[in-house]
């Protein structure tokens, strides 16, 4: 079996991507980021994900982005609340972590040469998402040349790292229904910014995810607050 | 003033870096990582040459690469000694710790987008080092080119990074002596791989340091064991 490191939130996109990586033949490596995030409720999640999809491993790395701040996520920010789709898509939001991507993807490089891993799976996609300009194939593209240089693995080992991006032209709803085939148990993922005891169904993420059901005509197993 | 974030590792090349920078007529926001190294020696270092530099902050972040492993400095392998300087300079030795130098930038870039700053310093060599992917410029100009579209000041913010590394073709020679022509304090920094009261003299990275003292009919300023 084939290693992959596959980046897990505990959100349903990367959740989909593990599922995606698991049925292409990989053998698991989850890692997570406990990362100063307003709420870890989020990586109860991702371990709950990592083990129903059988992960060999789930490493959890954590550091605080709260020291560097500049977002509504590490920061004394508030998180943006009842914005409708159109304006969701419009520039990049105050839930924006500065470079925060290429941080998470370095710790998988690091990880997946340390494996021996050639293949890292990232659950982001260009439609139906904030914006966010570390969510785009272009910059990954960019990202995967500078590991392969930056690697002893990648220079002199002979692996060559390949960042898989399975959702990036996927909308939301091509997303659920692309996790739904795959038995992705959405029952058990987070999405919502906010850390209450019920997804807030009000935050931008909480807004993306509930549309995305809505456009396949299901209903989002998890149960909203009021 | 404009600013610049400065990697500083408590090491003489990264010293003389902030040095440049700072001769340069940049404000030094100086970046450490305790990242599980085998002592934190180093980081008191660093936290002097800031304040020897007049750093107008020093950030430090946290996080454990002992979880990954793979290297002399963050796992259960031996650090080398009494290599002679031909032996240094073939291959990558056990000393590299994967991805590092990608994992840096990265933070180093969430820095400086948040404090609005363009330029990031890293003190990397391609001559007389250990021959690290991850020090060459090939490298950071890839990691560059990532950085720039995976951010937002480098998307819309109409911010271009750039990152600077004024010792990549200087002898370890060459660098000690732009450290001294800038007044660089060398018996404040530490280059040891060992955490020992006093610089062991036999590891590859104070082989390479003493001999770049020798080369220039210096003696260094640090009192080595026995």
């Amino acid at each position: 079996m084939k290693k992959a490191v596959v980046l897990l939130s505990g959100g349903l996109d990367s959740a989909t991507t593990a599922a995606i990586a698991k049925s292409e033949g990989f053998d698991l490596y989850a890692v997570s980021f406990d990362y100063g995030q307003r709420h870890s409720r989020e990586l109860e999640s991702a371990k709950a994900i990592a083990q129903s999809l059988g992960a060999v491993d789930h490493l959890v790395i954590s550091f605080d982005m709260t020291k560097i701040g500049g977002s509504a996520l590490t920061d004394n920010i508030d998180v943006p609340v009842d914005r409708n789709l159109a304006e969701i898509g419009q520039g990049i939001p105050v839930t924006y972590v500065p470079a925060r991507n290429t941080i998470f993807l370095a710790f998988a490089v690091s990880y997946a040469e340390t494996i021996g891993a050639e293949d890292i799976f990232i659950g982001i996609s260009e439609v139906d998402y904030s914006g966010y300009p570390d969510c785009r194939r272009e910059f990954v593209d960019a990202f995967e040349k500078a590991a392969n240089l930056g690697t002893k693995a990648g220079t002199e080992g002979g692996i060559r790292f390949r960042i898989h991006t399975p959702l990036v032209k996927l909308s939301k709803a091509q997303t659920i229904k692309k996790g739904l085939e795959l038995g992705v148990d959405f029952s058990l993922t987070w999405s919502c910014y906010l850390g209450g005891q019920k997804p807030c169904g009000k935050c931008d993420s909480c807004k993306l995810r509930l549309a995305g059901f809505a456009q396949i005509g299901m209903k989002d197993p998890l149960e909203y607050a009021d």
